[in-house]
């Protein structure tokens, strides 16, 4: 894991994911040690079910030193700061929607290179994205907000399906900016406008 | 999985748990993508946990197409024909109880062909038959219903473990059968007499 | 499992966690079926997932009779003489005590074992003393005390990073009864005293 711009990224996905997870555990009143954990689970929740789905294990975070240490630091600078991140609502989304972008670029790479098919590529990146967010929910005993609210997984779903379909076509780095920004847009357009999905009732 | 006499039952398990699950999401209010996902969790969650539990990765819906087109063209069925579907609940509850049965002896089957001791054989086959069900109600914020309602996966239990009692004795085909059919017949007379296993309270 | 010291301890604490679910599912006036799972998924929960996390698959508790009967024995003498159990709720609560250090440090050992970084390896320790109550309060639908209550995970911390530290010094037995004192230690004066982690609402 180098510093180049994919890693910048994902650290900020991380630490985003990470802050949403604290922060709903603090209005849930948790204890501190409630609120490191949320903030763990959700940051590393989505990667931690695709790995042990596709049973590449020990799973991704216990592979590495900075992925713990970063949102353990996060975790911890949320507590203390929450009033002044607070004031950072609409920086927090964006990195959000950013992490979220690449998280599920990240998921559908992984499929394609344990040679699983297009569709479940695409399950995966996205279950790298949005899992993260439904462990949290569970666990804090709510229904999961991505089923409900705003468009969130669709777009992890258009993204990747567009990353597989141009694969063949694009330089990869490209696929990749191209994917992640699709990924972005929707979810900024989503929440801008109130876009949701319709809903049906049994 | 070409399409044969299992495999068309199968597929009517696999059909029943996604509507199970698409309508227990539509009585939530969830939007078309949480419709679809809750009967992708119902349908394939059991499978999921036994083959993590095994370590039999990638799991099995990841290894063919079939099974998430036949689960996605349910889903999107079951919204379309919401009404229609509502007067059919007795096709379905028959359709449930056996794919109920299939998964249970599947489920035991792969705990005999890794090897793991009888008991654990009937515990992987109860996990396949119930454990959809199980995450349906988890993500949708309810205790589990095979914990409360009618006698459920004790007639998973009860099933496997007649499969590996008379598994010695007498031809395979004929033990498969008589296991799905004693675990739907169980199903279908504790439903139909409002059988429930009795409650203790602490 | 030989019957030897750790294997007592870890029998014990198998038993008092199975009577911990099994008690709560009672609760929860779930019927026999629910009480017994309740107690099994609680007393194997910790050990599944990090077995699940770091892919020592077919699980634990499916490589052995011992445990499941265990479980299975325990679960039913508690609906049996529940009256009787409740009065020696300080013998249980030293009993989960004592598990909850022998589990802890179970887990950190196979960290170890596995390779994993030390941060690591005292998350995996634990994960296996608190992730079946984690479990189990997910399918009652609670939010997990854990999170909330008196100071408990934070035992498992503290014990397995004394474990890690002492390891390269000490002798290894004496090491591990130290660190299971430990944690023994903080949990009963954490209840004696009620004390619990400090509280930060966002």
């Amino acid at each position: 894991m180098m510093i180049n711009i994919p890693s910048v990224i994902e650290i900020s996905g991380t630490v985003a994911f990470t802050i949403s997870g604290a922060f709903s555990a603090m209005q849930k009143r948790l204890d501190v040690f409630g609120v490191l954990i949320m903030g763990f689970v959700t940051a590393i929740g989505g990667g931690t079910i695709r790995d042990v789905l596709i049973g590449d294990t020990p799973v991704n975070w216990m592979r590495n030193y900075e992925t713990p240490l970063i949102i353990l630091g996060t975790g911890i600078a949320t507590i203390f700061f929450k009033k002044y991140i607070k004031t950072f609502k609409t920086t927090l989304f964006l990195f959000d929607a950013l992490g979220l972008g690449l998280f599920t670029i990240i998921g559908t790479q992984k499929g394609i290179s344990a040679g699983l098919n297009p569709g479940v590529c695409v399950a995966l990146g996205t279950i790298t994205g949005c899992f993260g967010g439904v462990l949290r929910d569970i666990l804090l005993n709510n229904i999961p907000l991505i089923f409900q609210k705003e468009i969130y997984a669709t777009a992890c779903i258009v993204g990747g399906t567009l990353y597989i379909l141009l694969l063949n076509d694009l330089d990869t780095d490209i696929v990749e900016l191209l994917a992640v920004a699709v990924v972005c847009a929707i979810r900024i357009i989503a929440v801008k406008y109130k876009l949701s999905l319709p809903k049906f009732y049994a």
